[in-house]
């Protein structure tokens, strides 16, 4: 049979806002990113959208000139734990680092919230793009951007190592033999490495998703070929949709080449959608979004993919600063694309700084419109879905009262949840525990 | 006024239990250390019971012959940040220890607890007892004993610290000026220590509490300066009455020579009652807790204090075995009281092994016997409240429904819940945020 191809749909849940000035939108909850109302209701509300998973954001590095969100937010996996209890079955989706954790501690903590939620954890994999993080956690030097990924790849394998400590079956509970567990299906991983050395086995069954959900977001060579080896879900952020059909064929290509089910990978660009019942009111609305995007605040946010570059020191109306190296370290993938889009398009700083700030035309429109483009985007090859941040207060209910009615109309998006875990969702396979796939070759 | 001193109460929540054998009781959940819904059922009843706080322990190296509930557990953190939801006042206190985590790390995940939770978030703070721990975080050697209680000050300094990186009153969030927080009130760490550099400042809020509550366990030498320096609370499992007294009077005399208030420092002897309706009920239910421990067993269990030392290797009904240094750097105040215990009242091993792992008498009994027990320790001085340990599946249920209403009829505990959070619970004032306070100076 197959059923027809569906958009995956994820929520981006981020507090007070991507930008600098969102909490000031009179509808604005100030407090959002500490409060646990406001994350429960989202989170609701993205459920009742029947979107594939919600996503929580992380970084550990904060100065005073970051963005509101990131100064004062709760820490991804103790909010997740939260909300697994308040959602039946959308996905856990986190960010956490491979550059400042344990392996061990990270894996464990993952696969409870896996228990904890009957199956629906994911974890974003980030290197961390802050070079000031390493002063947060004693150490000499941020990583470069190369080797960050180097020890991405050893991370992620002990992890993933440490997830296979016990097989499926594992756990007998035998009460009149008094076998707890057979010690057969137990497995230490003597893992030793460039960058770890991690003896196991993890304190914790194979959870529900057999492992959590693997997701990622480089977009340079060296994090485009660790997605295509390693993730289930990728984050991109292309301006456009040629943009997009070019990482979409970049990343399916490379996949295939690491032997890999290229569907087995989901591409989902992130996106700010603004949607309003007709003309007037998209074109109210993108005014608000806009309106909250000062020049001052737009050259503080441009900065970020730089290692949060200051760009105030330069003229705001000469053709964009020549940056050399900067940024090749931080976010490679981003902080190229801007210096591209900025030089072949002569724009000049306050010119970049609004572009890459304000909404992007592409996603502002009726719910029609809006469908259209994920539609268009979707069937021609440039996603497999979408993950939907927002620019206004009410951005994520304006996107699951008005678009999801629309998409689900045409078939793109259930109407019922099918399964019970995040794998479900994504229509992803448990994966075999290693040590199992031994015995039975 | 000032109210009666009432006690205070913890339920420790512990899966399948305790002991080895703890889940072959036929009314054992053989699957509880990893089942939220056990874990959601014991954490209500504690509730219902007008508990200070639950706890969940936690350690970090599992081998073939630890202890069930060891094996497979859920990560502390992720699930008090679960039961947080489906609790309103109760305590959430859990462990998490200095040698293997990052401060940054751990100030954070408790902060943001302490937020989800509206202010119940509790540290047990422990520097892990099992060497072979080393193992899974890439370490050649686990700390020696001493060196990890100084390990312990430096990181608790740093996660206190980092918790007052932003004074109470940061946030304005004032939407007409545009000033999101007050740049004044906020304020790096720059901490350059022996074990940890740590620069901040920290990415949330100072949570609802000023800083979660500090547990801890230590009973060494070494472990009762750090505890009556810096705890809020105590663990301790003392055997009897008179052990109870002695170390109560030692470490409030060591408290005030820290110069603080004894009585802002609770110990909270952990004990495992059995309560039966009658004499027959009570001996019926003590012989099936009895019955759950096997001599192999309470050999293993007598080794978990000396870093899990096996003990099967020597003769069963010869003296107790001359140990030497053995436990020394693990739990050192548990394995130097078995050996003295074991060499002053003559025990063989198989003794020895029987004595510690089977219910201890003084807490078997009728409610009214119970409740007698409980307040003679409290009002002899030699306990300000009990931590309650399960012997059998019900245990929680029958010590909150047996037990708590002689002791609220009594007026020893609280019929309603005071406050909010859990110093309201504990009568522990909020402390000031030490910039502030050298603001006030
Ligand atoms: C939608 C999306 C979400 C992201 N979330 C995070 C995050 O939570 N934490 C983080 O450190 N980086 C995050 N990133 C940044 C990536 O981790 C990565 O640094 C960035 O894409 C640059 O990768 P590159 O150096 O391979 O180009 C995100 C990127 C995208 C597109
Ligand atoms: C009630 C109680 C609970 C404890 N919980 C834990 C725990 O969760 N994790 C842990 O590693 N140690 C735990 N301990 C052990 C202590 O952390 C400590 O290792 C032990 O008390 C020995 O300390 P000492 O070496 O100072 O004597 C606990 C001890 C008691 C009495």
């Amino acid at each position: 049979m197959g059923s027809p191809r569906q958009l995956k749909l994820g929520a981006i849940i981020h507090g007070v806002g991507h930008g600098w000035g969102d909490w000031r939108h009179p509808d604005a909850v100030a407090d959002a990113s500490v409060n646990f109302r406001f994350y429960r209701q989202q989170a609701q509300l993205a459920e009742a959208g029947r979107f594939d998973f919600l996503f929580i954001a992380d970084s550990l590095h904060i100065h005073e000139k970051s963005c509101p969100h990131y100064l004062n937010r709760f820490e991804p996996l103790t909010i997740l734990s939260a909300l697994a209890t308040v959602t039946e079955h959308i996905g856990l989706v986190g960010t956490a680092t491979v550059s400042y954790t344990e392996p061990f501690n990270l894996a464990r903590q993952f696969a409870s919230l896996d228990h904890i939620s009957g199956g629906r954890a994911g974890w974003n994999v980030v290197t961390s793009w802050l070079s000031g993080t390493a002063d947060n956690f004693g150490r000499p030097e941020h990583a470069p951007h190369d080797l960050r990924y180097r020890i991405a790849r050893e991370h992620l394998n002990v992890v993933k190592g440490l997830w296979d400590s016990w097989e499926d079956d594992a756990f007998v509970r035998d009460k009149a033999s008094g076998k707890f567990f057979d010690p057969d299906r137990l497995h230490a991983l003597n893992h030793q490495g460039e960058f770890f050395s991690v003896k196991g086995p993890l304190n914790i069954a194979r959870s529900p998703q057999g492992q959590p959900v693997i997701f990622q977001a480089g977009s340079s060579e060296e994090g485009r070929n660790f997605a295509a080896q390693n993730a289930d879900a990728i984050f991109v952020n292309p301006e456009s949709f040629d943009e997009a059909l070019a990482y979409y064929r970049d990343i399916k290509t490379r996949t295939a080449q690491y032997g890999r089910d290229p569907q087995k990978l989901s591409i989902l660009p992130g996106i700010r959608p603004i949607v309003g019942r007709d003309p007037a009111e998209v074109e109210r609305r993108y005014r608000q979004a806009v309106d909250l995007v000062s020049i001052e605040d737009a050259l503080v946010a441009l900065g970020r993919p730089f290692n949060d570059h200051d760009f105030s020191r330069y003229p705001l109306d000469e053709p964009f600063p020549e940056l050399g190296d900067i940024g090749r370290d931080s976010q490679q993938g981003e902080s190229n694309h801007i210096k591209r889009v900025a030089r072949e398009e002569g724009l000049s700083l306050r010119e970049a700084a609004l572009r890459f700030s304000r909404p992007n035309r592409a996603f502002v429109g009726t719910p029609e419109q809006i469908a259209d483009t994920l539609q268009h985007w979707f069937e021609k090859g440039a996603a497999d879905g979408f993950t939907i941040g927002s620019l206004l207060p009410d951005s994520l209910q304006s996107f699951t009262e008005l678009v999801v009615p629309v998409l689900q109309a045409r078939g793109l998006l259930r109407r019922e949840y099918a399964g019970r875990t995040l794998r479900d969702n994504l229509g992803l396979d448990v994966p075999v525990n290693r040590y199992s796939a031994r015995r039975l070759a």
